[in-house]
């Protein structure tokens, strides 16, 4: 069983006026947040907002770029091509960065949200085109995939991909994450089982079917109700089990050398 | 009379589907250009084309930030308080850079679109709520204003501002450009009238003022159906007249030590 | 002092996966309800959610129309012209009148959000425009303003505006209300003491100045963290001072014959 | 042969500052104009403006409601329910409507746009719920469809949807259209053909396989560079070849009785 692992978050998941989440409990309890950045949700102040919590608690901040989509929240596919995918995390991940930089605070990792982290599991064309373009653009930020064949290969071709899997969603029997357009609360032990189970390298799907995971992140949802809950259970069962937690470029240092 | 200074355009104002002003034949023309991010014009795929054009003709790349107002090109006053416009500032430019990063090509400026830069002359906070910003994301970047008051009392503080004059809008009495929403065909020899007197340091207003103006740099509009004839015209009168063009820098260095 | 009037309330101000307010027992409370349109908050899914409540409680149901800024929620002013003031009432009007026809309920007015309700006091162009917009292609729809003198001219010229005062905003010296970006929680007896002063003909300003109203609809703020408790404190006093309420048109009708 | 069809055209497809189409001599070549209706394209000036032209030409208005993507068109798939289709034609229809009320001219009928249109061939509750709402929301007015199978099942089960055909598309051999992201110029003349072999009930696919197709309209794309030269070849073939063209409305009354 694995003993260090880096657990994320999706949050700064506001926006203008509606608030979503509670990122000022939830952001110090993970080592690294995922920052919306303005299409499918998070505007420019709360991006702002977000990036400050994260460096008040020593949480590495990444982007988190969705679909153009904020009445649907990411949540529903849309066919974009390689190149528009690719485009689409460049311009989002730059924002944030001009931001964190502002803050004078590092953006270290880019991660899809929602449809289009969907849509990189169901097209390697658009996995690559995406990791291609954010490591050209910024050669020390790390593009998390989720952990499985897509993210095998690319590691294989070179590509410096960070190795995901999720504590509080369910995997179909192909291993794909089924997400959900409305988060409802889980049970937080529940989620923290399924964690451990990540760091022993197999979860088991909906139907029953084992699935072998190697993650160096762990994934929780902000705009979960009760986001705040399996995270304080995620963090005591890891500190019963003697599991650290460290930001993912620490842990995919000591995991892939 | 000046003989060095730069030549800037408004461009990259196509929108998806909609294409807007000639960028292929226009860029070239000029030493700077400012690539509309997105909110009032410009999606990242037209960014992407603006930038490549700006790097094979060796025109330096500028961020051009507006309002979040597609259907009104960003020329309708929206009443942004001035962490806002600097937070919507920032975004726009980091939108650009990263985009720019990925073609390996340095984002030199940022110069606010339409009526955002309409209310850097009318509220003094805004214009320094963005330069600071600005500098303190990317301390290399320099931010355009209009060349008069407000850029001088900034300029006197250490802000390294670009004074900026315009060769095809009319002046009012106040010193302010009168800003056309929807910019008709210009007689381009009176546009190069106008470029020279800038150069010699004082324009006339619509009701026949004298404004002096000291600015490095000289504005024509990309989305003004001529605007390449303009620009051709004042290039060729800069000809005959032994004015050099360079990018902003490198005028600035020269004009301000 | 008045005996009848109407209560309204700007709800349906939820948007794609946010939510705000309490549209479920705040529109039961109130006898006419102003649904977001869609530009500055409310999704067509949340338009028809809350169509179906207003149908459900006996409530009338207004359009509500603001600028087109969901970041801003529609309360930062823009400089729109009369002519766009009128068409984006008539769009939003019209979208939500095809959603409410869908559900078999009338839309009985339309009710400008905001910055834009804030432009009518400020620009009276803008008032007649979009009177004469709604009137022309809905004759039967009462367009609501501010009790005062904007709204005396046009009713004086014939057109049938609504006069509406605020139970849950302060007042200025000119006697227009002070608009909050981010309501917070207010005081439900003093709520319930402004609705009376209203029917009394007077309420004070934020300076102590006596202000004159008349005024045949009330509004309470959906997005106020207690909207619930103001409208019901609202109501309460109302049956204990006899005050009956009932949907704008019919106390128009008994007001203004 | 039949001898009456309606010839429409997809047009109001500008938006803002950005002009597409030639709408002042495009709309009146043909019988029915379907208007953009600002989530894909065409803002509220647009629209009213394509409204006005078609009232002066005689020509019948439709909605042109698409996906809230104006970056792409509104011609890539996104996943819409067919609950959120639904709404949104709803929305985007009722927004039109009420500007054609303010010129006084009806709304005749309701064709979804690009990538929305592809969802109606791929799903077919997409279909029936965009056809169900906008019958219960107003009873006279018709959804246009693909003429084939989805059509033909509606029709039977007694929803009066009218069938289209394309004269400047080609045909896959399934019998869809293929739906080009940014049109070309197309030869007049084949398309006139095309429209012909609709009249004559079958056109050929792109691998000569032969699709019946029984069509009540015929459409013409708007955004294509020569939409005017290619309206004008077919209006000339069908005076050549003695076929009348009328309002859909007309020719379903005439065809199906």
């Amino acid at each position: 069983m694995r003993t260090l692992v880096d657990l994320n978050a999706d949050a700064g998941e506001s926006f203008g006026r509606w608030r979503l989440g509670d990122d000022e409990r939830l952001i110090p309890l993970v080592t690294s947040v995922n920052v919306a950045c303005g299409w499918h949700a998070g505007d420019a102040a709360t991006m702002r907002r977000s990036v400050r919590i994260a460096r008040e608690s020593g949480v590495a901040v990444g982007a988190h770029p969705g679909f153009p989509d904020l009445t649907g929240f990411g949540r529903r596919a849309l066919a974009m091509s390689p190149q528009e995918a690719a485009d689409a995390c460049l311009y989002q991940f730059g924002a944030l960065r001009a931001i964190a930089d502002h803050l004078h605070t590092p953006v270290t990792h880019v991660k899809p949200h929602g449809a289009l982290y969907g849509l990189t599991l169901r097209d390697e064309a658009v996995a690559e085109a995406i990791t291609e373009a954010v490591l050209s653009a910024a050669p020390d930020v790390r593009v998390v995939l989720l952990a499985g064949p897509t993210a095998e290969r690319l590691a294989e071709r070179g590509f410096p991909v960070v190795r995901e899997a999720f504590a509080d969603l369910d995997y179909d029997d192909a291993g794909h994450i089924i997400i959900e357009p409305d988060p409802q609360a889980k049970d937080p032990q529940r989620c923290a089982d399924q964690a451990v189970a990540v760091l022993e390298g197999e979860v088991t799907s909906v139907n029953g079917k084992p699935i072998e995971v190697d993650a160096d992140t762990i994934c929780l949802h902000g705009d979960r109700p009760n986001a705040v809950e399996v995270a304080t259970a995620v963090r005591e069962r890891f500190a019963s089990e003697g599991v650290q937690v460290a930001p993912m470029a620490d842990v995919v240092r000591k995991h892939r050398g």
